[in-house]
């Protein structure tokens, strides 16, 4: 059908565009305001020696993200959407920031992703293996509420470091609290290239935490690894574990990286890009996705993703792990279909 | 005022509309996004044996709904909004959908509808009485999640097919999965014209259950009529009920059909559409509007809507019932006020 | 970037703003969509005799506002964000509103603010000091569902007369409705000149509440007061307190005010607007912010505000008050950062 219709603003110009959410903005960069989200369904079976502890098909994450900006001020409101209520409309990230400082130096205010941790920084919608590694899940903090300063120094510095309420609820309270920092520096960052180090520590309630990262890119060829220890107050000595991951996009793109994070991979063609990724973990960790829960465990994951195109994801992963200490075997298998608007 | 300034977008070409949601596409199909909801409030006054039992100011519906697609992949996120948070922000549909093979054939994710049951399946946006039936409610499978191919072959034949998760939260598992499939054939599909005839089954974890369908257009006059059977694993004998359902549309238009679901009835001029309806009903189901509960009992029930314009519907039922084994009389009065944008 | 793209609509020409939320309307009227919200992050300390019992950051209102028209009848769906769940997802606002008749009766059918009390009335985004006083806390009604008529009298009065049901969950019933109205009236409404009057009154499931308000605005002064009762069934005595606020715009803006209701500040310079604001409180109120709970005490309010922009405001208020029978002392110190769009 014909599209005649005229569409004007009664105020300054305006600039649309869907990929498809929804993003409008004043020409002159004055307001902002977007919609977004994703869609993540996951069927898993999870055996723990054998038997299925687990066999179902599930949301892993529905989420609705509204971001906006007013002059130097914006904010983000990104919620959740559940199954079955149980943490439906929970917000994920609530918070307002300053930025007019430009790159070297945002204030956020308010619920965001404390400093810590490339694969935990790394959104959900762009991680090469479905599920984070069991370091992440055991070390890295939750989002939390506080105050954080972050920023880009040129094309190879990216810092954070902010004060964040205690994680517990009982223990939201502004008495105790969170110290967490990052520091993350890629001596080479160019198209197809990237080495990129990085080192956190957060100081918390029961807890301190320490995290070191490593990742590189060379063409179509990825790799990550970190190291995270844990100083529990509660007991004497230090836990610590570590992954090693890579990663080999078949069709030839590179992972893209950008502000001390990786991306999620663009797909050149139209026929998609395919990956193959491959995790090595072995540690004290959280080894709940194969059922062996918080133990030292080594595991093993094979993940192939086929990226549709930029908004449609589909993976497979299977994990085999076992308890460094005990004489138990667990394992995973994944699929997911997400998308991402 | 003046309305001058520009709208531009800074991809391909967009096209806009609103009536009064949002819908925001790229000219060339490749990416679509839009927003919209429903809003019912309903005044209730339900009396057992002429003790009132319910009366009531309640939000009976009250969602928004996300969609998008790019390329050959939509999604759908439809959540519901909460007067006291009972079922705030829990979806009802959240699906990923594959629309690559056309009209005959989509592959859907996810939360959805079963494919089971006229009524059932046309929304509650556009049902001719306020409440849907008993059988309806007793037997009809509630939105699952699983993955369902369904499809439209010419304007006649219509299908579902789809394995689901078992209903329970407990049973939350694909170990029991339900099996649910429907055929939808319209002989007669034309402007006030329709012949429609529909069969479907559930094999369920506690309940099998089956339906049939009819229903017919002539000009300002439709009538629908469905017989739904359920084998309870728990019981001997098989229950079973069914509705007879007419409707005149006093100011003369035709219901709208499409792909073996009624549609709203979209008023012809400035005044709105009203519309007549009356529905008989009797056998095994959930009676629980007219406070009698799961039981086999018969009911009248006589209705008035006002199409007030495309998007604003009112609507006054009166029912009333009796069970046919107990000396119970349930009668109500409900008068519903609806926005669907 | 160079923004070339056309943006155009298959219907009637549509107008569409952001600043920063989001209006699309047909430039024939007939249809209206919008997006709006609010995200206020406080910080608050308070102690009760000299001990902290509160110090937190923590979300003070996270909510989303979806609204829209299509002829003569609108809608308004506003729901809560939650930190931590506990009212996520429920609604605020959630009425359809007959516009048909013009300003002067408008009729609301839904979850709504019942007409009463000028500071009540005054959204949450606009009021001088971060916390309504005790007595509006202790008396005015909040958000029920019900049928109200309002309206606008030519620039001068201001009406709204409604009922209500019974606020708690159990009265959750049209048995027992609250009747509730308004009335105001400002002699003098011009470009820095106000004189409002207003009385209200509310007879409740177990309590009876009237209100007597007065304000004036003087150029860059501004001042409100308000008087509450509340006569509650089960004791023999009526409760009663009253509030005094005034306020400076230090930068030289007037505080606006529209149909009964104050508005916030709208700075004239890029420097934003600057206020200072004192209010004493006296008598039987809720006095729960400073730790008091519901006495009668007398607590004083210094507050500073700062319109950065039309969307964002910052505030730091301290209240001190003590209770008037008992040797209770309770202080808040609050800072607030908002983003209303």
């Amino acid at each position: 059908h014909v599209s005649a219709g005229t569409v004007t603003t009664d105020g300054p110009d305006i600039v649309i565009s869907t990929k498809p959410g929804l993003s409008v903005k004043t020409a002159d960069d004055k307001y902002s305001f977007g919609i977004g989200g994703r869609i993540m369904w996951d069927y898993n079976r999870a055996e723990l020696n054998g038997e299925a502890d687990e066999n179902e098909l599930s949301v892993r994450r529905a989420r609705l993200a509204f971001t906006g900006s007013a002059g130097d001020w914006s904010f983000k409101s990104q919620f959740n959407l559940g199954e079955d209520g149980s943490d439906a409309g929970d917000v994920e990230d609530l918070y307002l920031r300053y930025n007019g400082w430009g790159k070297a130096a945002k204030l956020t205010i308010g619920r965001q992703r404390e400093p810590f941790g490339l694969e935990q920084l790394t959104s959900s919608n762009d991680i090469s293996v479905l599920e984070r590694s069991a370091i992440t899940e055991a070390y890295a903090p939750p989002r939390t509420s506080g105050v954080q300063l972050s920023g880009a120094l040129g094309k190879s510095l990216y810092y954070g470091v902010g004060v964040f309420e205690g994680d517990g609820e009982e223990d939201r309270s502004a008495d105790k609290v969170n110290v967490t920092g990052r520091v993350a520096f890629a001596p080479l960052v160019d198209k197809g290239r990237l080495v990129h180090l990085g080192a956190a520590a957060s100081t918390r309630l029961n807890i301190d935490v320490v995290g070191l990262e490593f990742a590189a890119v060379y063409d179509a060829f990825h790799f990550q690894s970190e190291w995270q220890q844990g100083d529990v107050d509660s007991i004497d000595e230090k836990l610590d574990g570590y992954y090693l991951q890579a990663g080999w996009i078949i069709t030839g793109e590179s992972r893209p990286y950008k502000d001390g994070k990786f991306k999620r991979v663009k797909p050149n063609g139209s026929a998609g890009a395919w990956e193959v990724v491959f995790r090595y973990e072995d540690g004290d960790g959280n080894f709940s996705d194969i059922e062996l829960g918080n133990v030292d465990a080594e595991a093993y994951t094979l993940g192939l993703n086929w990226y549709y195109n930029n908004n449609v994801r589909f993976g497979v992963n299977y994990t085999d792990g076992e308890s460094n200490n005990f004489d138990n075997d667990g394992e995973e298998f994944r699929i997911r279909a997400q998308f991402v608007f």
